[in-house]
């Protein structure tokens, strides 16, 4: 394996871990625990997954794979806060929206090269990813398992 | 600059920027908020934070920089639960040995090359790495780094 392939490795193992962990969680749980709050007065469950879906989902817009699947769900779960009165959708279709959101991710993970990982994503200028060369698409991948495992941590809480 | 180092700097920008975040975060908590729980019956401010510093300590061990600073740490905050009985550090000595854990990281991981990153971990032997180059030194910032994150979620709450 080549140098780059292991970089490659590491950042999508890590990816993997954080979104298998979480799936299993997050589908194991009844809808009584998905409408809970993690803690009084904080964000709700189904408000955190809402939220990881539609921020996860940015990642194929990010990189360049296609557009969105699911736009609406920016304004109801990343550009308003919880109990902003905006319908949100089922439990059901939200855990159909993971599924898809991933597995769509995770198909199009295995079809990227080393050399893919290393360029430039969509929001980054050439001429900025030129001074910055590690802006590239693996540091998105990165962020947004950080991103993940923070409100995991709170997702976790209703248990 | 080669990919390798790219990938170095990459890891190495989110790990400071996580500790950077948290760092400013915790000192900035009152005492109150230090003892309290994040949530109902949860884990105490106090506790996440000495544990935090206890994990990140162990990074000095596994990565073979130095034996931990505060191994006294790991029976209160991390082999027991909070509220064990243990007796706890006081704040004023957590955060100083926050910051000794940290600044002793920084400084070491900055004389680190892109080699070192690359190499075998203490807790890997020479046998296993080489079926599994990428559980290397840079996996275990990569993974301590998920960990901080995935605490700094809980931590947050208290405000």
């Amino acid at each position: 394996m080549d140098q780059k392939s292991i970089f490659v490795k590491m950042a999508l193992h890590g990816w993997e871990q954080e979104i298998s962990r979480a799936e299993k969680f997050i589908l194991g749980l009844s809808d009584e625990q998905w409408q809970k709050q993690i803690a009084p007065d904080r964000n709700s469950v189904i408000y955190l997954v809402g939220h990881l879906i539609a921020v996860n989902d940015g990642i194929l817009d990010i990189l360049g794979i296609s557009e969105k699947l699911y736009p609406e769900l920016t304004a109801v779960f990343v550009s308003n806060p919880d109990r902003s009165g905006l319908e949100m959708p089922s439990i059901n279709d939200l855990k159909t929206y993971w599924q898809t959101v991933h597995q769509k991710l995770n198909d199009s993970f295995l079809s990227m090269s080393a050399d893919d990982w290393f360029s430039r994503h969509t929001a980054m200028t050439d001429q900025d990813f030129e001074v910055e060369p590690s802006r590239n698409k693996l540091s998105v991948l990165l962020g947004r398992t950080r991103h993940l495992s923070y409100h995991m941590g709170q997702i976790r809480l209703v248990k």
